[in-house]
């Protein structure tokens, strides 16, 4: 954060930094509480993947699927209302079925397609993208970096690619680590660094959304040069915890904490990030579920407050992005 | 041909060049006609093109679609019972719409995009391409190069790829020349050539289909070596005119021939095929509706014979071929 003082202010520009998952539900419910204004959602790029010839971006669509409001509600991935024309022709011709491909999808994915063949960036590509989706253009969707970078794992059944170890392998093999291929040639994204060095006087606000800290944030927040950007540039930098009363709600943060050998908790998971991006985060957001836990770390852990973080619908979404909207605001 | 002799002999390997519309047909008819005996079919790839990232070969695609019984017999192109779920959602999201796609022809080009991404090459490609369609292996389909070939064509309207002047442009504007955009760099895939010069003292027949000469027969003859190594290793070259009652069933050939100042007429096609590719062919096919013009013709040119070409369904498409099979057989 920039300033070590905390006191009621004005409302900052908000940069949310988000997975697939919680990112994506926090990020439609910012959308639902700006009513307009701008706000920004930094993607995780990690997920992303070569497939059928296709670049496809797993955490940049659900955010775009997610503010256009077009996000299958019940599966929580993919357009809602889907067809599967080409998958099931797929299947039947024995290609390769073991990444679900919607017709609705598939057509965003050769659009990417086009533009990229063309040279246009990842970062414009998204914003083309965000226009055709019919995304609100106070809103600007980045991936973290336009470079190659690709987050595979080590597990108990070899080294595979995320999408591999998260889609054909259901998360099943015990995970040992992961690793960021690319990332040490990576930059981030120039709008982002736009967004962050232009912002001159305007204030910043970076919001960790409640996303896998491994698989989502790690891939952005580890991209050269990015944690320094932010310790430098944001006001306030606030995480939410993806671990409420010891589980997961979405994905497979727990069960890789787990076997990482970290405490299954909150506090788990606050202790990894702040060791791993020490001065980075000014206030850890819990769910209110864990309020005891709260109470007792809040002893050598000051910044954690406890709000109603499970976001099980549009509206609980908005409430909780407009109780961010005020800690931002607020400080605390 | 390799033999100035005609006389009854047995069947030959037959060969068929064949662009995407009578020259599928024909190797649809050629498939009935054989009952399981080895034929061949090289397809034109001067019509390739790259769109949304993948590469389509649609002569490819139609003899494919043709020799597994599902090419939709009303359009003459793509998947019967074809489903337009990608294309729907493309054009409402504003994506290049000029070319359909359907969903079961997507599924076609996803697979062979995941597997040239994998470096598989394009022969290779259309035979795992084929087996998945249920195509006989008794057929073996090659595109006539694995090299890049693009044919562009120049037009009142400006240089243009092939595609844009034949579905954006729908052949509207004058053609003035065509040019084969790197077939002086390309090779007769590795296929064909095994084919020819590996057939040892097995007789190879060579059927020019019923294909548009400009945009279809001469991306394959065109391509270095390849007219000699007809010459050279075909027992008999015959010539299918596209050309009946100076139209052309199917495609601009009457159109394109008319603009470069050709004699719109089986005379005409024949002429300009003798020039380009002088002691290539052997016989001559025309439609028995030109059966005037052919007894006027074969006064200078004596290797014209006449019969139904018209392969208006399945059973006569059957019909032509065994007439053609025949002719293979005796030489005339």
């Amino acid at each position: 954060m920039t300033s070590g003082s905390i006191c009621a202010e004005e409302q900052a520009e908000i940069v949310l930094l988000s997975g697939g998952g919680g990112g994506a539900r926090l990020a439609a419910g910012l959308h639902a509480a700006t009513t307009g204004e701008r706000f920004n959602v930094v993607t995780n790029t990690g997920d992303d993947f070569e497939h059928l010839g296709l670049t496809i971006c797993p955490d940049t669509d659900s955010v775009l699927y997610a503010l256009s409001q077009q996000i299958d509600p019940v599966r929580g991935w993919g357009r809602e209302g889907e067809t599967w024309g080409v998958f099931d022709e797929l299947t039947k011709l024995g290609g390769p079925d073991w990444f679900q491909l919607g017709d609705k999808d598939l057509a965003l994915h050769l659009i990417r397609a086009a533009l990229l063949a063309d040279g246009v960036g990842l970062c414009e590509v998204t914003a083309v993208l965000a226009r055709q989706l019919g995304v609100t253009s106070a809103v600007s969707i980045m991936p973290a970096t336009e470079d190659r970078l690709r987050t595979c794992v080590s597990t108990s059944e070899g080294e595979m690619a995320f999408q591999e170890y998260f889609v054909k392998h259901r998360c099943a093999p015990q995970l040992m680590a992961v690793r960021y291929e690319g990332i040490a040639e990576a930059k981030p994204s120039p709008r982002l660094v736009d967004l962050l060095v232009g912002a001159g006087s305007r204030a910043v606000d970076v919001v960790l959304g409640p996303s896998n800290p491994f698989l989502s944030l790690a891939p952005i927040l580890d991209l050269p040069g990015m944690a320094d950007l932010l310790r430098e540039r944001a006001r306030h930098v606030i995480a939410v915890s993806p671990i409420v009363e010891g589980q997961a709600l979405k994905g497979p943060a727990a069960k890789i904490m787990s076997e990482l050998g970290l405490s299954v908790s909150a506090a788990g998971w606050m202790q990894w990030m702040a060791d791993r991006y020490p001065d980075l985060i000014d206030l850890w957001v819990w769910d209110e579920r864990d309020h005891a836990l709260a109470d007792t770390t809040r002893m050598t852990h000051p910044n954690i407050v406890v709000t109603d973080t499970v976001m099980s619908d549009p509206e609980r979404a908005r409430q909780f992005a407009e109780w961010i909207l005020r800690a931002s605001r607020d400080g605390d």
